[in-house]
């Protein structure tokens, strides 16, 4: 029997981007904002600070990122049950193709080539899960969707929400003892 | 209403390879296979030639790439109808991401990053159609696949087969007419 198959999202799923941006503003506006500042918004929305986003275009932007707390033990735990791809938007950042492939490499060297995809929009993929922290791309999505809580995302409703790994894990081994 | 979505390769499909092997393999053995000699087969399966193989990691490679003949023409006129995405298993060669991406860039100009997908296994994928020169790839494709010929390619029966761009126009005329 094939496997089902997960998509998983990189940034704000198992890439951490928010502590960079935290650090962009700061130098820019000498300022660290505080959760509740950003909390409900993208940092780059925040104060016309819409210039930070063009950093997304720089070589390195994405090359030290932090991981996200349990994605390692989590991807390698669903990865005994299911076929698991890295799907990222990757797309729009010609530059972030190599840092990508490389974080992927240093943190998930156990995810084959395979199963890794740099996409633009995510009505291409097919899988029976998708966890992924924007709306959009769950909304044309034709399994189940898990929105991955990340800063811009916590008004959404429509979709079940998972606010961390331990929440992920959670889900799917109660899909798996059905 | 949903446009439907067709799924096309990169290399054999709309880039041509040949000429580079056959150059490659001319420097090496320093001899211009004809094409009864490669026809049949990959160009890195003849005489041990495999280590040609090795220069896909090269960058470069793929920058500098032949058009197949009337595959821009046909993939503006299948935009039309059909979203269309260029699906490239790139994800075995890091230092070909940003020249298949340049390269899309020069010579599909009018196709959009958001349609553009690299990866490994095909099976993530989710369209109607897909054409690709392997049919491993169409195997496991749930739409209707096209196999576009190509020298290893060419014992294959399983596929509706196309053998060049004014064939997969006529295909789909021929669906749009339905």
């Amino acid at each position: 029997m094939m496997r089902k198959r997960i998509a998983i999202d990189m940034d704000e799923v198992i890439a951490d981007v928010t502590p960079k941006f935290l650090d962009l503003y700061e130098d820019r506006y000498g300022k660290r904002l505080k959760r509740e500042e950003y909390w409900g918004k993208k940092i780059y929305q925040i104060n016309g600070a819409v210039e930070l986003r063009e950093t997304l275009q720089d070589k390195g932007f994405f090359a030290d990122l932090p991981v996200i707390p349990e994605s390692q033990e989590g991807i390698r735990e669903l990865m005994e049950h299911y076929d698991v791809f890295i799907t990222t938007a990757a797309m729009e950042f010609r530059s972030s193709f190599e840092d990508k492939y490389d974080w992927l490499k240093v943190h998930f060297p156990f995810i084959h080539w395979k199963n890794i995809v740099f996409c633009g929009d995510k009505s291409i993929l097919r899988a029976e899960y998708m966890i992924d922290d924007h709306a959009k791309n769950l909304r044309t999505f034709q399994g189940k969707g898990l929105l991955y809580t990340a800063t811009h995302n916590i008004h959404e409703t429509e979709f079940t929400r998972v606010n961390n790994w331990a929440e992920v894990m959670a889900f799917f081994r109660k899909e798996l003892a059905v």
